[in-house]
């Protein structure tokens, strides 16, 4: 009986621990979206090539108008060009201590009826997915405007080359965060109209 | 000796089936961000109150611009208005079945520099939050377009009584998925310019 209660002990234990260690990656898709932050403070750690290709996947599964996928992305890790895009994004806090870059770019010619709107609004969504990524894999990130900006835009298409047809419409910051940046929590119930307006 | 044996198979069982728990439900955001779906085929079952406010809560949980949240959400499931919207938005295939819908809306008077651009993009970030909040929740979502189109637009607006400065940007179907709708692989490798374009 004794044995019994040990190995019933041992049970409950084993089953603990397999709950605590998925508890331990909190990875489930609420807990990612209510934990996603901006985050400005990296530890200055690289991150590797799989790991922002798992990133742009995520963003390309993103949906878009017609399914016409009028995007690419630029991935920056040299801390050179690092730092030449850091000198025309004012905004770019963290940039320094950042592990790379992915700028989200929206083709309009690409997009369904060749529309701005179309093209930057799917960015955008597959933007919010790279964010989520990011978020996902214990990493950090961090929208920096560049659209609707002209000159930061310019100053994007030139030092990476982006032919004046694309519109660069952000530069995610991405790197180790150091734990500094907090989720704020946005819920709004009067936001939520129920019914009609 | 026995029963310790059958004691530690019972631990393992019990981790087991733990483990198989979590496995069942993909909730992983990777797998929920690959998984997501325009779903168009809906089984005609009803979405409770409670999952609609956790499927816009997690919406309010995107970041804007300048965190200014210029953003509003209107929510109908009844049946005649459901029909009513249906009647000026003719691409929006499966309504007749789904659920419920969430119209997001973007303010441009509440958004950084009250512009039109930020307000867009902002709410498309919070569409794809739910978007993905829907998937995660085994239930199917599907983006209908009303933004940029005038008339969609101004059909949204009088059935729900949404004022002139807010801009309807979808009405996104939100239902209970028959499984016929399945998730594209989008992936493009020449998508991606590493270092520069």
């Amino acid at each position: 009986m004794r044995i019994m209660y040990i190995c019933c002990m041992a049970s409950l234990l084993l089953a603990g621990s397999v709950s605590a260690k998925v508890a331990e990656i909190p990875n489930d898709t609420f807990s990612v979206i209510h934990s996603r932050k901006s985050v400005k403070s990296f530890s200055g750690a690289t991150v590797s090539t799989e790991n922002l290709d798992k990133i742009i996947r995520a963003g390309m599964a993103a949906p878009t108008a017609v399914n016409k996928q009028p995007w690419s992305f630029v991935v920056v890790t040299d801390r050179k060009k690092l730092d030449a895009l850091a000198a025309g994004l004012p905004n770019a806090r963290g940039i320094d201590r950042a592990g790379a870059v992915i700028i989200v770019c929206a083709a309009p010619e690409q997009a369904h009826m060749q529309s701005k709107d179309f093209a930057i609004i799917d960015a955008a969504l597959a933007s919010e997915n790279i964010l989520l990524a990011i978020e996902a894999m214990g990493l950090g990130g961090h929208w920096i405007a560049s659209y609707p900006y002209e000159d930061k835009m310019k100053h994007v298409r030139t030092v990476l080359g982006i032919p004046f047809s694309v519109i660069p419409l952000n530069v995610i910051l991405v790197g180790v965060p150091t734990g500094e940046d907090k989720p704020k929590d946005k819920y709004q119930k009067d936001k939520i109209h129920w019914g009609k307006w």
